[in-house]
């Protein structure tokens, strides 16, 4: 991988997948050409062609080969993978493990970024959202992911089927530095961890005397503890309290999700899979799933790639380039009417307009 | 256990707890001293002295013997324990692993039944709640809650911690068996089942096989599947959509929070830890805590004790005098002010006098 910051080329591996993936990802592609060529900066983009249909041709997943493919970009972005849930051409959740998972394991993608932010004009479900802006800083590479446990007599009346969670003072720890740091740069300089140490004993108490030896590094951040399910509540009635979400894998793929929805939907939520230490690249991608039921109808709302492809230009240093998708953004939801929805085209041409 | 269908008194345990649980519980038990008298039941009441403040106290958590005392009543009333978040004269999760689900292990607690209702005159945080009435159906004996994993090299920068979820097919199909029951006896017949098989997929597919199987015995229930995820959004954007909610202990636990917040608060949510089989007494007990910092002061809303009394007689079968409670609550809650509270044993007073 090149270090994008010494050149000004951006070399970005685009996997556009399934459902609405490729055409919220063509929108996204449509603003970064747009916004990097009035920087001066220059963009070379290489599809990769993986996900569920890619499945349905090849038996493929994700070969080593693409893998080691991936790692000569400087960053990756994702569009959505995934085959209908009820169709059966396909196991369930083997491109999301066998593809999705497999990339954020094999890359290190160990900070999960989801920032939660309610932009003018934007109808939360929420009576009362107050003024929302905080990012969860979601562990990505252990926890309940990892693929562990086992299943002893299937389909007798004596199946005992295990999940191991596995957390490593390592992969804890980086995360919560990072979560930290990201802390200690926001005005409000607060970290909320989020986990359930009152029952998950083993995990919960590695995470808590993480928590708190990190903390003597950084006295300017204040730190408080939520059990997942207490989280829960304050996400409804008090969601502008929270600053910096610190969570477990498992934990922030809840927190994230309903996060996204009292924001507005999940339309709107960008994500990183994040590899800080930049040993791979990292990849960006919408929270939302492949929408099989939309696709192909230009009804998918492309706000959350695009915003994802802002978080790309962050990591690696356009912060200026980056400012300006977000500035277009908050422009652009700004004038929607939710009475007259527009295609996904024409919100990705009014977004690359005003930037 | 006497089989208390086949006799006029009622024999139950009262464990009142810490912090709020104790003003709680007398809300309860003086209604359900007014109801049992005007239906000529017998109310006999043992109080157990147990909690934090107990255990800072005795040493004592839950002792067999208490264990075996309990199992000598026909239902067990619960009000809430556990210490302050940030004392440390208790070990965090001591009281609430040791005692309380302790308690719901020992003695088969497997359904956790959690009604989620949005009466009339409560204040949802949600901008249009629409018609909320549906009841999760959480497993109580098992997945992440065993207690099973453990910690490698604790303290040390290569500190492995895990938590093992162990879910069974006999565990899994009593609990998914009683959903269909429940989704079968209500009007929608409809049952939502919330896992996260695309990841989990050792617990999650015996999960989904369980579903599908039992599903046949229940041809007029339909039934549906929501990743935990995709759960949270509905139940935030359209809450009402849902009928029985049938889903693992620790998913159950964080969609309870969520389900309790989006219907106006904990200080209405009443729970039941149930054995089905009759085999040990079943506990009732509101969803909230035992919240410190109001403790004593008669803040506290004794509404979740009260309806959790409710679903204690409707376990009995003394479903008049459940359904009389559960009519005095929604009277009571339709007249709340929220701009004039009134103190724990006012509204206690006003739901028995409206009895
Ligand atoms: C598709 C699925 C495996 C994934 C996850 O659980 O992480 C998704 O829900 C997400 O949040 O990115
Ligand atoms: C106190 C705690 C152990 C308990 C749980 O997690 O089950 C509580 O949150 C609940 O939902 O009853």
């Amino acid at each position: 991988m090149s270090a994008s910051t010494e050149t000004a080329v951006i070399d970005i591996a685009v996997i556009a997948g399934d459902g609405i993936g490729p055409e919220v990802t063509a929108e996204a592609v449509k603003v970064l050409k747009k916004v990097t060529s009035a920087e001066g900066l220059e963009l070379a983009l290489t599809d990769y062609k993986l996900g569920a249909e890619h499945w349905l041709a090849t038996g493929e997943t994700l070969p080593e080969k693409t893998i080691q493919a991936l790692r000569g970009h400087d960053a990756i972005l994702f569009g959505a993978v995934g085959a209908a849930p009820g169709d059966t051409s396909i196991p369930s959740g083997l491109i999301e493990r066998e593809m999705l998972l497999k990339l954020r394991f094999a890359l290190d993608h160990y900070v999960n970024l989801r920032p939660s932010f309610l932009y003018d004009g934007v109808a939360s479900p929420l009576a009362n959202p107050g003024a929302i802006d905080f990012v969860v800083v979601r562990e990505g590479t252990e926890g309940p992911y990892v693929g562990n446990g086992g299943v002893l007599r299937k389909g007798t009346p004596h199946e005992v089927a295990t999940e191991v969670s596995v957390n490593t003072a390592f992969g804890v720890e980086r995360l919560v530095r990072d979560g930290f740091r990201r802390a200690n740069e926001r005005p409000r300089k607060k970290l909320t961890y989020v986990h359930k140490h009152n029952v998950l004993v083993y995990a919960g108490h590695l995470w808590k005397r993480t928590v708190e030896a990190v903390a003597a590094e950084f006295p300017l951040v204040s730190v408080d503890y939520l059990h997942v399910d207490a989280a829960m509540i304050f996400l409804v009635t008090d969601p502008a309290r929270f600053d910096v979400i610190v969570t477990d894998n498992l934990f922030g793929d809840i927190v994230t999700d309903l996060a996204a929805a009292v924001t507005g939907g999940i339309g709107l939520a960008a994500s990183g899979n994040i590899n800080m230490d930049r040993t791979a690249p990292s990849m960006f991608e919408p929270v939302h799933g492949s929408a099989p039921d939309i696709a192909g109808q230009q009804k998918a709302d492309p706000t959350a790639a695009i915003l994802s492809a802002a978080l790309l230009l962050h990591h690696l240093g356009h912060n200026g380039a980056a400012a300006k998708i977000e500035a277009a953004v908050k422009a652009d939801v700004s004038t929607r009417n939710p009475a007259s929805p527009r295609s996904t085209s024409t919100i990705g041409d009014a977004i690359a307009a005003a930037l």
